[in-house]
């Protein structure tokens, strides 16, 4: 009914915070990614799995890192039977929903070695370059033979898995660095200082994965009364005694001291030394030295849900931003051991351990250190309008350059002005335009104006004046000619086709 | 801290109805197909665009088809500030919303031909094959000029790029077909009805929408008083008397009778017809005749927003599900003219036609169809674990052949049963496994047992039994030639690697 439209009230564009919406070249850069690091992967042998968007609320379970109020930090609504349901807010709930669901069934090859990325959602504060609905890519085996080689064998390949992405993405071998540590030797502190309440404990990890934002400085504070930050917050810390503090701050300090004689009498710390040492054994038998993978004790992971090895990528590289300031980097991806995870819904220990990749802020970074193409590629050939009563007739040409498998379009919008049309096509990267007027009509041609060719030529035009009249920028040929002369355009400037 | 699990209360695994996992044939597939109609819509100059999954309630309109209940069908939840936000339940409307955003900036180059895939969300009631979160493709064209060929350009390209990517994803030419319509004829129809009421007209037009599944008796029943279902469910008609009803299905019927004298009176339906001639006129110049894109009366869409031409692709094929019941596909995209939609933000049309491909539910009609390669591909090789304290040593065969881009993995289960692994391995789909023994390790040796050749051998073993004998599937090399020997297993079954 476009004769009689509702004047509707005016609505406001916008979008709520904390979202964003992605043109091509991130677009086009985030597939180029996921191919690499999908390839990888591949090669590890794992396989991929898919989960929906959305879960009951319960099946998620509570894991956010550094929440503080419990059921906030998704999005949830209730279902028609009143059951909560939630946006994901990672990878790796839904797939411990996914695997205890077919545990010791057919449906389930274990050890389950799965890969799978997508959208996760956080209902969380937005800030500068933090969103609300951002990519994650996973890869997790689930089903390992408990404790032992197998499963040091298992977090080891994780590592190696996770090195082997950051080269195949372009990152140089010596500017990223996969670190480990185990949780256990944490434990083993825990043990030491004899803290019982896991919300207290909790806070000291916190504490303690702060140390790389923080310094040593910062995290002391944490792990006593407190820290107040520049903004004047004040966050409360673990309460630790000065003693206390200074065994966790040696414990997650990188050096050459001897243990402390305490740290060495915990059963639970000491299972957790051998078994980093395991994996560094693993490692460096297939080669991978500690300029690739690292055992380091200050690594900690938010999560409450690890229970064993935990690792972290962390870019080593640093750049300037768009004003000049540094840009450090820092962790891009991590995972470790969760043996308790599907354990939730089987009510037995599953031996499980994965490796999430932010990839949003992963592409963020290589971005800024060049190392995704993000040049515009060159957009369709475009044809103009120039008699608009003959649209069907440029509608064939257009037909004609698709059918060879040219990128090509119809000039759709208002024709009357043939230089809004070039402006279109420039704006648009178009490599080359095609115009026939009634003259080339009677003619039986086309004119061919190559835009590469003129711009290169009016960027030349002082010196290059013989040149450029003997290699002209728009030049006639037949109908019939078109779909080749065009090709010919193409080749002579490298735009792909076909 | 593994030593002292708590015992959580079980959690029952399980999804929320109408949410489904996916594994990796289905995953591929739709690989295959996304990237497919991508390379179609790329030739076309169209270019991707992404918008999140969640949008204010209010930019998203109320644009469900078959919705009695406002509000409902959508996912929704309150933010911080109490705005209300919802999951996307289709892609045009978000689009709309990017466009007007941008509209009339250097951030958007008009007319805009783009094109976009993901999930969207209805919070309905779930069904056989009817899933509360499932894919569309979408591509739009925004802002051509007002009216005459470029704009009935706009829409014969969406009908042609509809053929096109049919014929990509190896739907024959004559086993779907394009149908076109305009909503100006129809409302043709209403002008000579009278109908003042739009609610009444929307139910028209939503009773003829269903001609292809009530045949006309059922839809002359939800013109008149209303429709019985199977179920014993009464669906309200829309209380035309009964020689309306009959000049609404003569108008919607195709036929060589001429056109009822009053449709012909109508301005608006007249405009309608002219339209729908032009595109008619384009589409064959550019040689796509009535095998591929035809004129049918019967298209409605049931989407209250669109203004002018309206298409929907059918497959003509049908096949036999698993139980042998005859399956018809119908229609698989769809979409038309809302030159309304933008201008809910802007107060003034925005020219726009869109074309929306249901990609989950094409994707059940093409692997139903076997045009979907799902056949599972072979797996990695397994390194199997004879000796549980060399580990490190499986390790690094593993890591050598990945370094040959050969898809490999340690196998990390329980290593103590050796027929357990082979077991894996099959159930894997392994090509072959990897096998060192200690008296192997001695001569510096390794077994590789090719699974490919072992199963023909095992079907053809009682008139083969020679030629068994002289390639035998199992067998040792050196250490050092590890990874050229399966390289040549690989090579000899056509398994892909590198």
């Amino acid at each position: 009914m476009a004769e009689k439209p509702k004047k509707p009230q005016k609505l406001k564009a916008r979008l709520p915070r904390g979202l964003e919406d992605r043109g091509s070249a991130a677009i086009n850069a985030t597939r180029v990614m996921v191919e690499k690091i999908r390839e990888v992967y591949e090669r590890y042998g794992f396989e991929p799995v898919e989960t929906p968007a959305m879960e009951y609320t319960d099946a998620l379970g509570k894991f956010l890192p550094d929440q503080d109020r419990p059921n906030e930090g998704v999005f949830s609504f209730q279902d028609d039977d009143e059951q909560w349901i939630s946006l994901r807010y990672d990878l790796t709930a839904p797939l411990a929903r996914y695997v205890a669901e077919r545990y010791g069934t057919e449906n389930l090859v274990l050890p389950y070695r799965s890969y799978r990325f997508g959208y996760v959602y956080r209902n969380e504060k937005p800030g500068p370059g933090r969103f609300r609905q951002f990519m994650q890519f996973d890869a997790d085996t689930i089903g390992t033979a408990a404790g032992g080689q197998s499963s040091a064998a298992a977090d080891a390949e994780m590592c190696m898995m996770a090195a082997d992405t950051m080269e195949a993405l372009g990152i140089p071998r010596g500017s990223y660095v996969v670190k480990v540590n185990n949780r256990k030797v944490l434990d083993g502190v825990r043990d030491v200082l004899g803290i019982a309440d896991d919300g207290q404990w909790l806070t000291v990890m916190r504490a303690v994965d702060k140390l790389d934002r923080l310094g040593i400085g910062g995290v002391k504070q944490l792990l006593g009364e407190g820290r107040k930050d520049e903004s004047g917050d004040f966050t409360k810390g673990a309460g630790l005694k000065e003693a206390d503090v200074a065994l966790v701050v040696a414990s997650v300090e990188e050096s050459n001291e001897p243990i402390d004689p305490r740290l060495r009498d915990s059963k639970i710390g000491q299972q957790g030394r051998e078994e980093l040492e395991e994996i560094g054994k693993l490692v460096a038998a297939s080669g991978y030295g500690s300029d690739r993978i690292r055992i380091d004790p200050s690594v900690v992971r938010g999560l409450e849900y690890y229970t064993g090895p935990v690792y972290e990528v962390e870019l080593l590289l640093d750049t300037k931003d768009e004003k000049g300031r540094p840009v450090r980097f820092g962790s891009v991806g991590g995972g470790g051991r969760y043996d308790g995870l599907v354990s939730r819904f089987r009510g037995e220990v599953v031996p499980a351990t994965g490796f999430s990749i932010g990839v949003s802020r992963l592409q963020a970074a290589l971005t800024l250190l060049g190392k995704l193409d993000t040049r515009p590629e060159f957009g369709p050939v475009v044809v103009t309008v120039f008699d608009r009563e003959r649209v069907a007739d440029y509608q064939k040409f257009v037909a004609s350059l698709r059918a060879e498998k040219i990128r090509a379009e119809l000039y759709l919008g208002n024709p009357k002005n043939m230089g809004n049309q070039l402006k279109y096509a420039d704006r648009r990267n178009s490599p080359c335009v095609i115009i026939q007027g009634s003259d080339e009509k009677a003619r039986g041609e086309v004119q061919i104006k190559d835009l590469i060719e003129g711009a290169k030529a009016a960027a030349a035009i002082a010196s290059n004046q013989e040149w450029r009249e003997s290699r002209p920028a728009q030049f006639s040929c037949r109908e019939d000619e078109l779909v080749a002369k065009v090709r010919e355009v193409l080749d002579r400037h490298g735009v792909k086709w076909g």
